[in-house]
């Protein structure tokens, strides 16, 4: 087995859901993803947790999704109300037509201390002909089971498979390194060095982020940040963060002001959206423009009331991760780049007992700042062209 | 897909299972079993069921295993006691090493209607450096598992595998044909064949095997079934028959003697073993012998007093299963051919409340008689050489 294998694996296990002893481990593993599965069983073994092995394949959620839509289309038949129907006589799967408690679901996360999901498919689009009712409703039925979920110490990571290099566009190999960089890191030695940024945005008020650059619309954008605490997301749930890579400063903002341009590409709901433009006011987007993907951003912010409102600033800060392979995982830990999500926010940025924005959606949208930018925290700049201000060649 | 996929789907979930809509499925799909586990998922959402997937990976269960070891053995080489040390300084690993009540394994099986496992891995012997001890005392540690597991309504299946198929030294192709003239047959016709077979067996007191052939010793062998219940094992819950395939009639028989000669070669503990010969007085094997493997069979003799009585006779009645593969859930329901198993007896044998031959193994061993034998019930022949009462052709 490749070396790097095993150390993704001890990363995950050790430093990002510390399990110990005793442990009950959920581990979920794609369909490509069988090396660093085998690694983390490993791992556990000698750690003396207990594994439960979940087979996390999209093909197989994609036929029984189909399935589940071949009996609602079959029953509208019989019945003949035709109710619900779309698309010239296919009945809408709604949330109905799942069972709301699914007991053995629900059973293994209610049990469960630790869950590992290790994401490699073979395919990233292998449900793309489920219509989108019928995963809507899905993921609704079983919101129970996520809610489960999320209470376990829970970590996403992704094995290096063919289909993921190809959704990056690189060669396999190539891909394997670029993984490896981002994951094998000195978490210790980054987690201290985010601490430097997230007490920066703990203490501050209003962060104003600026691009100016020949080729792309201006970025001058404003928010408030005071009363709200930074998430050190140092991919592990000993600092609430639950992504492997992680390496980003988040917080929560509100009342945001002015113009954002998102130079980076992205996917949302399998379509590929390009240079988005957001002008919000009074906290929310008033005006948007994307070169490419416009409806599917459009859906997005017309969901509900809170996803014209931001959810996330974040600041990327995994320079191991040095280009973008339009992956949301990777894409917003980058050095050198920001991010922000319009839509639901996270309760560990905002006072105890307090909600943020609300939204049935959290879509991140990232802009490069390694060049002709600057941010400032209540009028102090603290990166400009992508150094911070503790970092040499630093100019205020 | 190749529609027969989908059919052996079918079979399983409508024949074998007789899932209903609202069951809690769960679902083992082995390494290469992705296919199946696709057409199973599907099938699954047809009939309004709830499906979970466990990943049932041999090479990661050897990983688990081997990991536990090496703790272990880190264990004792740190306190210095050397307790339990085999192999030249290996600690051996014992039940205590495993978590007795593990939750999230014990929740799934609790909570679901039905387990179906979907074998077909990459490597028959992928577990075959794990230490015996270490594989006992993970199967102990885990009764509670399996018996949870066991009061599902569980279905064991293989989806046909380049492994299997060299297992059973046949092409790829060529095994494909095999499984599925196994698995899709007209069950309904064949359970109702097999219900003579019961009945024969059910109104019997004593069963006698008689094999004489010039090139094997011969085989002459009667055994006590007086109060016993046979099973129509029709490959379907509904039947208390758990294999799919399956296709034999079996009851437990006991005050076993004589002599039998078992010709169909086995893998006992990954071990080949060919020609076994026991000889039995008052219910208990008082000698026995193997041209191959005789220490695999001795250990398994030697477990415990149980495993030197009978705990089942089974009657292969499936036709479509026309030759040896080394694999158990084949080769017992082929056609033609009698074994007999040490070990376990099955309470579905027995009367309400009473239990039977205990033992921790259950071992099948097979003879072939389709030429040059016959079966007795209460001295009237009902078998000759393969040919049943019933049938066209029969001589008495």
């Amino acid at each position: 087995m490749d070396e790097r294998v095993r150390e993704h694996a001890e990363v995950l296990v050790d430093w990002s859901a510390r399990v110990e002893a005793g442990d009950d481990v959920v581990v979920s593993v794609a369909e490509d993803a069988h090396e660093l599965g085998v690694a983390v069983a490993a791992v556990l073994g000698e750690r003396g947790a207990n594994v439960t092995t979940l087979y996390g394949s999209d093909e197989l959620s994609r036929a029984y999704l189909k399935g589940v839509e071949a009996r609602v289309e079959g029953e509208a038949g019989e019945d003949g109300t035709g109710e619900g129907e779309i698309d010239g006589g296919d009945a809408a799967v709604d949330a109905a037509d799942f069972d709301a408690d699914p007991a053995v679901d629900r059973a293994i996360f209610e049990a469960a201390d630790a869950y590992l999901r290790i994401g490699g498919g073979r395919n990233v689009t292998a449900t793309a002909d489920v219509e989108r009712a019928t995963r809507q409703a899905y993921a609704k039925a079983r919101q129970g089971v996520r809610e489960a979920r999320m209470d376990t110490d829970w970590v996403s990571t992704v094995h290096p498979t063919r289909s993921l290099a190809q959704q990056a566009g690189m060669a396999y190999e190539e891909y394997q390194e670029f993984v490896y960089d981002a994951v094998l890191r000195d978490w210790e030695a980054l987690a201290d060095e985010m601490a430097k940024m997230k007490d920066i945005l703990d203490d501050g008020g209003e962060v104003r982020i600026v691009t100016e650059r020949d080729d792309a619309p201006d970025t001058d954008v404003r928010m408030s940040i005071a009363g709200r605490t930074a998430v050190n997301s140092a991919a592990s749930v000993a600092y609430d963060s639950h992504n492997l890579p992680s390496g980003e400063v988040f917080t929560a903002p509100y009342d945001t002001a002015g113009e954002v341009f998102f130079d980076v590409p992205m996917t949302i709901d399998a379509t590929r959206v390009r240079n988005v433009h957001l002008v919000f006011e009074d906290g929310e987007v008033v005006d948007f423009a994307a070169e490419a993907g416009e409806d599917a951003l459009a859906n997005v912010l017309n969901t509900d009331p809170g996803a014209r409102r931001l959810g996330e600033l974040g600041i990327g800060m995994n320079r191991g991760i040095d280009r973008f392979t339009d992956s949301i995982l990777f894409d917003e830990k980058m050095g050198d780049t920001v991010h922000l999500a319009v839509g639901r926010a996270y309760d560990a940025c905002l006072p105890e007992g307090e909600s943020g924005n609300e939204s049935a959606v959290h879509v991140d949208m990232i802009t490069d700042v390694s060049a002709d930018s600057r941010m400032e925290v209540d009028g102090e700049v603290v990166q400009r062209n992508g150094t911070f201000r503790w970092e040499g060649g630093f100019e205020a």
